[in-house]
């Protein structure tokens, strides 16, 4: 049996404000559970007994066996799954100076939580560990931002900062690129192995602020060129586009 | 004041069932609303002042001012917007032959609303005209499918058909792409400028029987190689690079 104080708190992490005075977040299903198990500290878990007995790995200090009618009562979810859990949100420190070794991503104001969780995923594909956000950027433990990563959230890290004077910190040199409707072709771009790939948001794309940081000016383009088309596509759906683009240019 | 007997209507249109019968489907929003008053017969638009004054062109027979609170009561959007409009579902026939003078894409049972929207928004974006559904796909006229497309509904055709039957009645020689876990690197492959490029399921992929149809077998290669990664992108991104990637190879 979930108690009811449990209930309140598992329900209470759909709130920002609940999770940084808790420091907590659930994630539900077995994929996820399991994926964030080896990399978060786990504190609690309610799993039905068939879960426990033919997937769990023992990584939290306080399990419970439910029926499913006690999970679907706790659950967040629209279909609950076998599992849910609390984990201890980490404190990560990451230097944007990483953007001197390796390729990162910069998200100015993603607004929409399964966007975000989207573009996790998609890093996470392409080999990039760190997402670095601005403060308007939705919560990556936002339930459903977690829900959407699928998992990718337990090899990619997040970090919320200030973006301008994150960007402005780099040393002279590190491509900072951006994408515009009107930037440069990205399939006959130079591309680096290093570097910042900014993704603006849903509505308004990069901010004016970031906007003049920008290095690299690059663009999608539509097919076939001057045919009137649809006036942008989804910033995740872009960003799988451009991360695709960069790592094949470095296969290559 | 929207009648009783419209509200019900218009919320019936959440079930395919209700679409069906009445050959209707409901579009909100000034954007999605204007691009389709191009292309789809309007028969009854419900929009604020504000909105018939500035942006309305003339493409309903039945005209409604209200007010924005009239809107909401009428409306299957968490924010509406300034209009509503109620379109007849057309009647499109192609052939899949078109396959041989173009590229068009086929699905394969993607499932979730979302997802089949921000499919043909790429579609749209890459210059794909036809895409062809099995009827077990997501219905386009859903509320939550036409509102993701943005639009793009107004210039790609679905055609729900047996998918397997079209294909095989393809002349031979058009291609058949589906993508697959250890389908051969698409970097590397020679991509044509017409044929079918096959999406699967969310959760199972290309089901077997249209599998065994594929003649070019493709997949996109996560970075770095043999690096625990995510299993699996999702469909709408996985459509966009490899869209993304047949475009960058015709442009070259």
């Amino acid at each position: 049996m979930i108690s009811a104080a449990k209930a309140k708190l598992i329900h209470s992490l759909t709130r920002k404000k609940a999770r940084l005075e808790s420091g907590l977040f659930v994630a539900e299903g077995p994929k996820l559970v399991g994926e964030l198990g080896s990399s978060f500290k786990c504190v609690y878990l309610a799993a039905t007994r068939e879960w426990i007995d033919s997937c769990y790995t023992g990584f939290s200090p306080e399990v419970q066996c439910v029926t499913r009618e006690e999970l679907c009562r706790a659950s967040l979810q629209q279909s609950p799954q076998e599992v849910l859990a609390l984990f201890r949100i980490p404190e990560r420190e990451c230097s944007m100076n990483i953007a001197g070794k390796e390729l990162c991503l910069a998200l100015d104001g993603v607004q929409d939580p399964g966007n975000l969780g989207t573009i996790v995923r998609i890093a996470d594909w392409f080999g990039i560990s760190h997402i670095f956000c601005s403060p308007e950027t939705a919560d990556v433990f936002n339930p459903k931002a977690i829900q959407a990563t699928m998992g990718a959230a337990a090899r990619v890290s997040l970090h919320y900062i200030d973006l301008k004077a994150g960007i402005e910190s780099l040393p002279k040199g590190i491509p900072v690129y951006g994408t515009f409707m009107d930037g440069t072709d990205i399939y006959k771009s130079e591309l680096s192995e290093n570097g910042i790939i900014v993704m603006g948001n849903e509505g308004n794309g990069i901010s004016p602020e970031i906007r003049q940081l920008v290095s690299k000016r690059i663009g999608i383009p539509s097919f076939p060129a001057g045919r009137p088309t649809s006036e942008s596509l989804n910033v995740a759906v872009a960003t799988a586009i451009v991360c695709s683009e960069f790592r094949r240019k470095t296969l290559r």
